[in-house]
């Protein structure tokens, strides 16, 4: 019998509550864009990214903190906020040794069902982290549950296609039995050549670029470990793994 | 703007939710077995096939009607019955004239959803009856969810490779914006030409091949248009539409 940890793929937040999440790493999956944001802010400099569900709250929060709230909502800065979830919105200059309260459609609920489900470990996933988070699977060498946010708990390619980069790069670590993790791997192999290319089919990208023109956004979020960190959820925070 | 009537995939019934049935054609998919059985049954001239969802109401119906109770769980046969959700045990010499009372794990609990969310129209839909389950959604010319059963809320690649067989014959006729679609069609046109050599791949087959040694079953079921009749659900009853 193999001994090696296993490895599952929930494919929208209404299939989270199919695997046994207390004894495994959680992985939050939001390509577009909640963890491409959390990795770029992180990655430059930012002290930690506090997860919220609600617009309210964050503001709320905001006032007791130094920092950024920020959020999104049907892909468009939230009403009552004076920034969103582009990754680019976070440049050193403007977030370093700052927080930033982050309230998204599906990444930030995605977290929240985790949490109360007892994850054991929760760390946030996205191309431009995806080494950090390969490395860190590979190493902890816990049971591993890929949790694509999807939208609105509808399935999307572009979680499921990172999901399948990870599976590509940590696979022989793990005991994979999962149709969802063997449909994703072979998504990622036969688009990892061209993601930009393949990206003007996606649903998402209608949303985000033929409506709200965030072409650059897209093009950061599919690009491998340009903001290689590692955020781990620790007392409410994502903050860099040391 | 298009008039085309929309297509969406449903890649598990704890999803089914998020699409409006109220006005559309839903497929029901069980390609592992269930829809298979209905369309290998009715081909060989059983008058109709009755879906319950439990095996006690089987039971209860098989008094009252001249059929065959039959039913799965787990890939068994269920507990207190003598026949099970094989297509091969339904030869036209046993079942013809006759009527078959069913229940399965997935496929009856996903129609009964179907049911209590007010779908139009439900038909169900396998490899062996493809094409009939194809022209019928062209002619038509309404709204369609294909709902695949998956395994216990989990999703399937073999439901999914049928939504995608369907949707690439079908697909000029629709308007198709949905990452669940476009997820199956790129997987049916990467194993379409050798299901049965990826079928090994599948959760789904260990369970029935290596554990209960179903390897006919399989392969009937993934054999398109072998038992080419449309089963439509009227009063209570699979019959086939004349």
């Amino acid at each position: 019998m193999s001994t090696k940890p296993v490895l599952y793929t929930s494919l929208s937040p209404a299939l989270l509550h199919l695997y046994d999440l207390s004894n495994s790493v959680v992985v939050i999956i939001d390509v577009f864009r909640a963890t491409s944001t959390i990795a770029a802010a992180l990655h430059n400099g930012a002290r930690a990214v506090i997860p919220v569900d609600s617009v309210p709250k964050a503001i709320e929060m905001g006032k007791n903190i130094d920092g950024i709230v920020a959020g999104e909502r049907d892909g468009l800065i939230a009403e009552g906020l004076q920034h969103g979830n582009s990754p680019l919105e976070y440049s050193r200059n403007f977030i370093e040794n700052r927080n930033l309260v982050l309230t998204t459609t599906n990444g930030t609920r995605l977290l929240q069902m985790a949490l109360d489900r007892n994850a054991s470990t929760i760390i946030s996933g996205s191309f431009p982290n995806l080494s950090a988070v390969c490395s860190f699977l590979i190493n902890e060498g816990k049971n591993v549950v890929l949790g694509c946010a999807g939208w609105k708990d509808r399935f999307n390619l572009e979680d499921t296609l990172f999901a399948g980069a990870v599976i590509e790069q940590v696979q022989e670590h793990f005991s994979i039995h999962c149709d969802s993790s063997l449909m994703a791997t072979t998504l990622y192999q036969k688009y990892a050549n061209d993601l930009l290319g393949f990206a003007p089919q996606l649903t998402h990208y209608h949303r985000l670029v033929k409506r709200i023109g965030l072409i650059k956004d897209i093009e950061f979020c599919l690009t491998p470990d340009v903001a290689n960190v590692l955020p781990v959820y620790q007392d409410g925070k994502l903050v860099v793994k040391k």
